[in-house]
C-alpha cells in the first residue's frame, strides 16, 4: 500500500452507537425534547467522532494554505497575482480577516505555502510546503503532475499530524490563492456532474464580461484535460491547485485522527469533494461551516450531503466561515456536557395528551 | 407626557453618517468589497447605533424574564405550568440551555420573576418584578389590566437601566413561560394582520390535537378581547403576558440606551412587534438572532424587516438564540476594529478589467 493509501484506509466511519448514546443523553437534558435542533446534531457528531459521550474541545486550528494558479494570467480573477504573497504576509502579521476571526474564535492560525508564485522561503511562522512556484494553467493542460498532487495532498496530512495538540481539537479549512475559484469550479463540475456555468461564480467580484470568460476557460479546462471522476487524485492534478491538494490532506488527516473538520467555503468544498472520493468515510468527519455566495457551493453542499451552519453571504476564504463556527459546535459539546436533566433540576418533564393539560 | 411616553421620545435613529463612514473603512480592509457580507452590515448597524466608528463591545446581558400564563390552564401546551418555577430554579442554578450559552458567549443572565404563579419571593440572584401570579386566561377576557401592562414594561425598561455597565454592551432579550407561543401568536396575528392558524406553532411539541386546539384558543382570544393594532399597549394587556411586556420595555431601554438588542425566538420577537409599533424608531436598534422553528417567527421577522443571522431550528427560547448570535456581532465589530486596510498591509487593490487580468 502507498502511503496514500494507507492513509484513507485508516479513516473509520464515526460511532454510531455513541451517537445514539449521546441522542439519549441529550433527551434527558431541561428543554423540550429536540429543540435545540441543529446543536443537537453537531453534538451527536462530534460525539460519535471523538467516540467521547461528553466531549470537550480543548484547541481549535485553521490551516491556511496559500498557492498561486498558472490561470491567473488568463484573466479569471479581479485581483492580480501579486496578492497571493502580500496575503500570506498580512496572514503572518495578523492583519487578514481569518487572523481576527481566529483570535475571536480563540483558534490558531496554521498559514502554509503549498505553492505561491513568489520566495517566501525565509518567512518565520510560515509553513513551507512550497510544491513549485504556482501551476500551469489548466486551460492549457494538466495543473500539476500526478506525483505533485500526491506531494501536495500528503504535506497536507503532515501539516495536521504536526499540529494536533492534547485532547479534542477542531480543524478549520482555509485558503488563499488568486483565481482559485476557477480550478475549484472545475472540480466541483467534475465531481458533481454540472456544467462550468452551473458551478462558476463571481469570485473576488468579477464583472459580466470577466464572468463569461471565466466560464469560457472553466469550459475548456475540462475539455482539454479531460478529467475522470473515477480517477480523483489525477483530476486534481489535471484541474486543481496546490493549495487545493494540501486541503484534501488536511481534511484526510484529520478523519483520520478523529478530529472533526469545518470546511469552509467553495474551495475548501472542492477538496471535501475530492477528499470524500478518496475516502467516502471521510464525510462523517465533516462540519459544513457555512454557504458561500459563491455559486457552486450550494452545489456542492449538496453533493457532500452537508447542511451549513451559517449563511452570512460570506465570500472571502481564507478560512473565516470555519472560524465563524467554530463557536457553534463548541457550544454544543457544551450542551450536552453542561446542561442539567430533568431529574438534576428537578423539572416535570412528561408531554401530556390534550385531557391531561386541561388541569 | 407620561413614564412610557418619555421613553419612547428618548428614541432616536441610528447615526446614518457613521454608517456611512463604517462603509469606507470596511471598503478600504485587505479582502474583497463587501466579501464579509452579512458581517459587513452588522458592524455598520452597530456602528451607527453606538455613534462610534470602532465600537467595541465590552459587556453582554441576556435578560431572560419569567411569568405564567392562564391559558396554560386551557391545554395548549405539552408541559404543565408548573415547570416555569422549576425552571426558573435551574436558571438560578446555572443548569439551563441558557446558562450554558451565555457562559460560552461571554455573557450574563438576568432572571427576572414577571409573573410566575408561584412564590418566589426569598429566592437570591432573582430580579424580582412580578406583577402578579400569572395572567387571566386569554381565552376568557383579558390577560391583564393596561395598568399592569404599563408596570410590566416599565419594570422591563427599569430592569436594563439597573444593569447597564460602562462601555457598549450587547442585550440579549429572553423568556419563561409554559404556554406562552399562544399569547406570543396572539399578538403576532394582531400585528401581523394574519390568522391564527398562519402564526400558530407548536411550541414546546405539541401533536396534531393539542395544535388544533390551540388555534382555537387564540381565535377565541382574538374574538374575545377585539385587540386592536393600533393601541399596542392595550393589545398587549389584552393577549400578552407579563414576560412579554417586560421585554417590551427591555427593547424600548435598549434602543433609548443606544445598545444593540438581540432578539431571541418568536415570544422576543412578538414582544418587538409591539416595541416597534409604540417606537418605530426602535427597529434599527434590533439584531434578528435567529430563525425560530416555531411557524409564526418568519412572519414575525418579515413583518419588521429583521433578517435572522442564524437557522439553527432552535425552538428552546430563554435567550439561547440571543446568545449564540453575539459572537457573530462581536465578530463583526473586530473585523472593523482589527482587520488591516490595504494600504497599511501593502496589498493590491485595484480590480481590474478583462484586459488588464491577461497579463
Amino acid at each position: 500500500m502507498t502511503t496514500l493509501e494507507k492513509l484513507i484506509e485508516s479513516i473509520e466511519d464515526a460511532d454510531s452507537s455513541m451517537m445514539l448514546k449521546t441522542q439519549e443523553r441529550l433527551d434527558r437534558l431541561t428543554k423540550p425534547l429536540g429543540s435545540l435542533g441543529r446543536l443537537e446534531e453537531l453534538a451527536k457528531q462530534v460525539s460519535g467522532i471523538a467516540r467521547d459521550p461528553r466531549p470537550k474541545i480543548r484547541w481549535k486550528t485553521v490551516f491556511t494554505l496559500a498557492a498561486d494558479h498558472g490561470v491567473a494570467k488568463d484573466g479569471v480573477s479581479a485581483y492580480p497575482p501579486e496578492v497571493t504573497p502580500q496575503m500570506v504576509l498580512n496572514f503572518l502579521n495578523g492583519g487578514a480577516g481569518i487572523n481576527v476571526l481566529a483570535r475571536h474564535a480563540g483558534a490558531d492560525v496554521v498559514v502554509a505555502d503549498f505553492g505561491v508564485a513568489a520566495d517566501l522561503g525565509k518567512l518565520a511562522g510560515l509553513a513551507h510546503c512550497k510544491i513549485r512556484l504556482g501551476t500551469d494553467s489548466i486551460a492549457r493542460g494538466p495543473a500539476m503532475s500526478e506525483d505533485e498532487a500526491l506531494k501536495a495532498v500528503l504535506a497536507g496530512a503532515q501539516l495536521v499530524r504536526q499540529n494536533v495538540r492534547e485532547g479534542l481539537g477542531l480543524i478549520g479549512t482555509g485558503d488563499m490563492g488568486i483565481g482559485n475559484t476557477t480550478p475549484s469550479s472545475a472540480l466541483a463540475a467534475v465531481f458533481t456532474g454540472l456544467s462550468a456555468a452551473e458551478v462558476a461564480g463571481r469570485g473576488t467580484g468579477i464583472d459580466d464580461e470577466v464572468f463569461r470568460h471565466k466560464v469560457q476557460v472553466i469550459e475548456k479546462s475540462l475539455a482539454v484535460n479531460a478529467p475522470d471522476e473515477k480517477r480523483p487524485l489525477q483530476a486534481l492534478a489535471k484541474v486543481g491547485g496546490f493549495e487545493i491538494a494540501g486541503l484534501v490532506g488536511v481534511i484526510l488527516a484529520g478523519a483520520s485522527l478523529r478530529i472533526p473538520v469545518l470546511i469552509d467555503g467553495f474551495i475548501s468544498g472542492a477538496a471535501a469533494l475530492v477528499a470524500c472520493r478518496l475516502a467516502p468515510k471521510a464525510r462523517g468527519y465533516l462540519i459544513a461551516s457555512h454557504q458561500s455566495v459563491e455559486k457552486g457551493h450550494a452545489h456542492v453542499l449538496k453533493h457532500l450531503q452537508l447542511e451549513p451552519l451559517l449563511n452570512l453571504r460570506l465570500r472571502l476564504g481564507e478560512g473565516t466561515g470555519a472560524a465563524l463556527a467554530m463557536p457553534l459546535v463548541e457550544a454544543a459539546c457544551k450542551i450536552l456536557d453542561e446542561m442539567a436533566t430533568f431529574e438534576q433540576a428537578g423539572v416535570s418533564e412528561r408531554s401530556r395528551t390534550l385531557e391531561e393539560t386541561k388541569s
